[in-house]
């Protein structure tokens, strides 16, 4: 089994199943409890605070743990509106293929008043600081773009937009789900002001992660409750979930950019051998993307067929975002950058890990031309774009 | 070491514990995602949610998983504000000495614009069903009332309650994160609507919980994103905590009335012992209370003084939630049962699991018969009573 689906989620590091299993068997205490199990516990949640700061440049007290990336998302947007508000200023800018747990939540501050500009992403799926500079006006509150997008890996000019903003004075958040564990990250040199990422995504536990929010940046409460998480966010601290995800995060930053160059090389080579089907596009700048990244559009099929057929030649991978699979709708980042529907429907997700080896790389370069040759053998659309009934889009 | 606060947390069971290990080292996919792996994870997902279903009565889609049982009152709390803000009904009804995770978000809506009716509990810490008819009134669209306090333990009739409010036809909501897995509970002998429990309370996982929302009620979402949960809760599904808390409570509710019967026999034990302190109170009545519950008030010590001696004697208790440890606040439960503010700074929680012998019950007695002594030795709150220049208030 090959399994090329890292951007879905990813399997969990020894270390991280170590951390979780010992945390839950000898510091299960309740972190919020005076006694000595309880203060066991909270030392390794302040512990594990220290270790996921420092791996992205933050302070410790900058942290707030939560549930995932989703929930650190709703949080970072919901508060820089809260803090927007306040000041009078309704106006909020992102892009047009963010996440949707940006999107969706955008679409809630709409219906509450707010004006949201979305920002094009352009062909080589990459937004431009020069263009956030122009979108920002006198009432902007809150930018909000994706370190790197989930579907086509395209890593964003964060520092460039940082300093925008920082100069302009507008806060600036960025979901960074993909991005943290995966290549190197610093709040500081990105001039960011709130962050968001999930454990999940860099071989740590579900139902884990992590908003930073700048010294000074007040967040606003989405669960109330109790006094966690210095009034933040209530509920009992899942101390074992929050120390795997340090130790797997502690883990995925080590010796990072070597790590990633790497990765690199063999995505460069998945990429040079899909190439070569025809009537085939990479979907996004080649070199300005995640190391695990592959993003192909493929004329006269659909992505959903390639699959399941892929899956029974032992390969796992995925046509878009795992949370909108089973969906009809073509992906909303695939026609950000200008993909026409039909094309956007024939598209394929590979984000391989680390342990794949080149002739598992080759292995799949096989299976995808194979699959993809026998998909169109049987096509009404690729009979027709043969014929010359229809038009070929992609070259 | 004796664990006597249960209620704080409890140790997760090595079922619970094995089925988190295995789902994550082997059932790790995306619940999402279409290949093989990911559909693996959503058969355990939708196994686990039959099982919770049926261990509290209800329908296997009146389950959504949430990230606790805090997350999981906030939901059901602002789904019921928003279905009764769509009727033009505003005004909500709960009790003084819920849970903050209730009370906090009712502060919420309050400023809202909601209408909240707080009734009395009562010396016994019982709501009383009369009480909470009469309170409904035309434009009441939730009655959220708790299964059993966290603090004093105290189960309130609930089933009553749900006939008042089914009868009124108005909704109604019950934080039951102490009872599920501690004392029988089913949704449609009890006709609640929506119901909130947390696993780690039942010997589950940390940042692991669910909501019951009764077919028809419509859940608003908390967190915005991807389509998960139907919708109703964007985020990878955390399966392993998922599945763990299945295995838990599956175990937590097998014999359960014979286990309860066992257990409460054991905190009678403890209450009958520390009864004979003098001037001491227990909080709550002393029948219609949690089997593990055990809460007493002592004239003339300070609470937090009596729980670090105790933990030197290798005892862990609390004086009420951890949730709101280290806060200087007298607990708002004891107040709401009529104890003034200095003996309410005296208590002591005692929550035991059924590991707990005869001999450990025994042998907390004595260490709090002796701890509560020391401490009045030298306190000059009891040398004043003792002489007469104050009057005692505990008989």
């Amino acid at each position: 089994m090959i399994y090329a689906d890292h951007a879905a989620t990813t399997p969990m590091s020894e270390t991280a199943v170590s951390a979780m299993v010992s945390m839950m068997r000898e510091t299960w205490g309740n972190a919020s409890s005076l006694y000595g199990l309880g203060q066991k516990a909270k030392e390794a949640l302040e512990e594990a605070r220290a270790d996921v700061a420092e791996a992205i440049g933050a302070q410790k007290n900058e942290i707030l743990f939560t549930s995932g990336g989703s929930e650190a998302d709703n949080q970072a947007l919901r508060s820089a509106a809260a803090l927007g508000r306040k000041d009078g200023k309704t106006h909020i800018i992102s892009s047009a293929f963010e996440h949707h747990a940006v999107l969706h939540t955008l679409d809630a501050l709409r219906g509450e008043g707010f004006e949201i500009t979305l920002l094009p992403v352009h062909e080589d799926g990459i937004v431009r600081p020069e263009e956030v500079a122009r979108a920002i006006r006198d009432d902007t509150c809150l930018v909000s773009i994706m370190y790197a997008n989930n579907e086509i890996g395209t890593i964003q000019p964060i520092p460039e937009i940082g300093a925008v903003c920082r100069q302009k004075k507008v806060l600036f958040h960025t979901d960074a789900v993909q991005a943290v564990g995966h290549i190197p990250v610093n709040v500081v040199s990105d001039q960011v002001d709130l962050l968001s990422a999930s454990a999940h995504k860099f071989h740590g536990p579900k139902g884990v992660g992590f908003l930073y929010a700048k010294k000074g940046v007040r967040l606003t409460s989405l669960i109330e409750g109790g006094a966690q998480e210095r009034g933040r966010r209530a509920g009992t601290e899942n101390v074992p979930g929050i120390a795997a995800m340090a130790a797997a995060l502690k883990e995925a930053t080590e010796n990072l950019p070597a790590r990633a160059a790497a990765l690199s090389a063999m995505r460069d080579r998945l990429i040079d051998g899909l190439r070569r089907i025809p009537h085939c596009a990479l979907n996004g700048d080649a070199k300005r993307r995640l190391p695990g990244n592959v993003n192909f559009c493929f004329e006269g099929i659909e992505g959903e067929s390639l699959l399941l057929l892929l899956d029974d030649l032992g390969i796992q991978a995925s046509s878009g975002s795992a949370c909108t699979s089973g969906s009809l709708d073509p992906s909303h980042v695939l026609l950000a950058i200008g993909r026409v529907h039909d094309v956007a429907h024939g598209s394929l997700r590979l984000s391989i890990g680390e342990e794949l080896t080149a002739a598992q790389a080759d292995e799949i370069i096989r299976a995808v031309t194979d699959t993809v040759r026998h998909l169109r053998s049987f096509s009404p659309v690729w009979r027709d774009l043969c014929s010359g009934k229809s038009k070929f889009i992609l070259p």
